[in-house]
């Protein structure tokens, strides 16, 4: 076709009267029938997530959604709302804050993973030797392996529940042995815990669902939306213009911890 | 307790050693319960969304998760793209677009909604006299009702689909009553069709879930930040940097109308 | 011209094969004959700021140049390259912190003084009755007025500056003369002190040069990049990613105080 | 000093009752007799930059004060405004489009700059063998030298002028130098015509006047800020929201060509 020439192409959504197909699925066969997580991974991927896929990659998106007021992108978001700035300007404040050193551990550990992946492979070792290697690696250039250690959580229970939805949902692979086999080849290495963290545990879960690493912060950026949000309406609602932000002096007045009791709902 | 007066106070979530618990509720219960959607809710409310409005909510996220390559949001986020922005920087020019002419119509609608609500409750008139009352105050104010008329969709699918799901969950309640009211009463007013478009079956449904009008925005960046994504994926891998984009001469060229087959799944 | 019809026009800049006009004049003639703060003149009223005034213009640039660690748009900024941002979202981080509580003074003192140099002009009355007027009607409104009093300076130091460069360039007009009338007036009013700030002085000498009020954060955000960059830079070369930026523990290492010794230079 | 401990510094302005120093000069001595271009050298540099150097780095933030409709950094602005963004947000979306492909030419040809110059010092050898040899490596590479050769301009009058202005302020030297050498050896390479940019010759005079090679985008950024103003308020007023912004069809109606004629002022 000659036009095409002159025309750039785009792959996502086709528009037309009374049409949205989001990557060839009319918009209105997905809406009740995908989650958000589910169209994410359509919109990634290209190609519907398998449903349990689609639970993992929901599940991920819940576990980073906020980490309180001290994270540099709540403090960002807050500073710009304090001055005046509208919603939008704020969460942009916010999602500025989301790169390598904040968020950006799900990438450089899924980079991780496929260097252990590409040994294993490659080389046709085990993957408890393909881990040490790339350790080792990572040791003698000084390079810290993203998503192992966390300066609160000894035991972050966003990755021990990533692992666990990950096993319910058939998903548990190689990716997430290899994390487990890291955290161990960590300890021996420098006789420190450094367990998994989110970061990491998203990380494995997101390559089991087959994302690539360029996608790791998209995740993150749209999970942490509804948290900024709830942070730009509290700095509005609570305080008072251009106050000083100290992140050192916060605390939290919300309700005590409670209990999800909805059954098997939903 | 004097210890607050000297720190400020935040009521989302609570951080403590290997815990996380949002508006309460441990982050390990809501990995693998909640939805995106549900969290979301939660972030915005302080409290858990009832299963049905989760479900709403989720669909209205779906609904507006991209429109193609026209929107501004999706030009900005391409034009910082091409220009060498990384993902965090092109998501956040694709979400300074989002204002009150581009997604702010959902909060428009909401608003104009709630005063048909508030005539409604306060004068104690019927329904589609309160809607005759204010779009007739509209009108005499030279002020278009968001939510209404499309400049392509002459029955726009998604807000099809939001009324039946909303019917489906047993939450079609007066907001959205008033807006096939409102759409009766502006085609005598005009003469013309102005059909109920994405933004104002929007609006209904997340007054129907209890949305105040300010977290219209809220919804409609957290729905865009996977269309963005894979537009700012599509330009750096299609593209060459820096090329002239122009919105007038954009095609198509993904996969054809496929259908969705997932039985009752998920 | 029939062809206008389907293009859009902007008057700003024609650009042709080797031409370059900024409003009409070739670049090459601005180049080495105006100052930055010229061109800003230029752009921003369409016509060349007579020299004195584009003197005065240049001044208030310079001083709102950068105000030390504890603004909210150096801290924005550095918080974003904290996180591994690249210079340009980090300066922007900081200068989507440059809103109506930041920066935003400039502007409403503007249009404060432009309420009383209507009342003078329709009313007929003296510029002392008239300051009277807006000021009591702002105090019974509970309405500060922008530009006076300054958290730490008593007499700020960039506002006494400025009156002597109005002065020096005989631009001293009616409305630096409403800022100091003001000032009186709500010493009146209040019993207390609160000087002209470098804010309103910015604002007085920017209607004396003809500015309107909108270019009032133009002018901010113009004069903080400098700063702003060098925030981001120090912050990338003095500190570790991801540290806690605390506001009130940041101190003063830079080079003691020293005079400038230019002659009549330049 | 024990309390340095507990503090994190900052060496740019120090701030106390009455007091600014910008790099230890009082901000009153630098108004009045600095233009911004001066502090903004100060501010980069910690230290005062010559007059002439003052003089040269203006020029360079004058030449690329704007350029029309059509660069990434003036559509995404305009895209911004046309939403209903805020001045702030919507210069920030401009600015988000100013990375490596917009602006990072002069960055990336002051590396280039001082490839030659380590080449020149470390070899001894003369500047046009080690141009040739720099050249012949990023060919090799097939890596472009940023700063030559203009879509439009056959002979870019902005490098034209900075080469005279250089030369006035008998500043011109072995970067400049070697940017002419380099357009030689570019001919004889490929037999085309690839004339130094406004980008090149914004390069040599940065490093000229001792900028480091971070410090281009910085300027550049600068130097946009007023064309970027100046675009959305254009847009705001002139045009209506959410149009259609196609960068193909933009006209200018400004005024026609005028010359400057300031005899020997400023």
């Amino acid at each position: 076709m000659t036009e095409k020439d002159d025309r750039w192409m785009s792959s996502i959504t086709e528009i037309g009267p009374n049409k949205i197909n989001v990557r060839g699925y009319p918009i209105e066969d997905l809406m009740g029938n995908l989650s958000l997580a589910g169209v994410l991974g359509l919109l990634v991927m290209g190609e519907l997530l398998p449903p349990e896929a689609e639970r993992v990659l929901d599940a991920v998106l819940v576990s980073s959604c906020d980490h309180g007021t001290s994270p540099p992108s709540a403090l960002a978001a807050r500073i710009a709302a304090s001055t005046g700035a509208s919603l939008s300007a704020s969460i942009s404040a916010g999602i500025l804050s989301i790169n390598r050193h904040h968020g950006g551990a799900i990438e450089g550990c899924m980079r991780y993973l496929l260097e252990v992946d590409d040994r294993v492979d490659n080389a046709e070792i085990k993957p408890e030797d393909a881990v040490a290697a790339v350790v080792e690696e990572y040791g003698r250039a000084r390079r810290r392996i993203p998503g192992f250690g966390h300066r609160l959580h000894s035991q972050d229970p966003r990755a021990v529940t990533l692992r666990e939805i990950l096993a319910e949902q058939n998903l548990y692979g190689r990716h997430m042995e290899a994390l487990y086999l890291t955290e161990a080849a960590l300890k021996e290495e420098s006789g420190r815990d450094l367990p998994l963290n989110v970061d990491g545990a998203a990380a494995g879960a997101l390559l089991e669902i087959g994302f690539p690493p360029e996608a790791g912060n998209v995740v993150f950026i749209m999970s942490r939306v509804g948290g900024l949000s709830a942070h730009v309406a509290e700095e509005i609602i609570r305080e008072r213009p251009m106050r000083v932000i100290d992140p050192r002096s916060a605390g939290y007045d919300g309700p005590g911890e409670r209990r999800l009791d909805r059954g098997n709902d939903p």
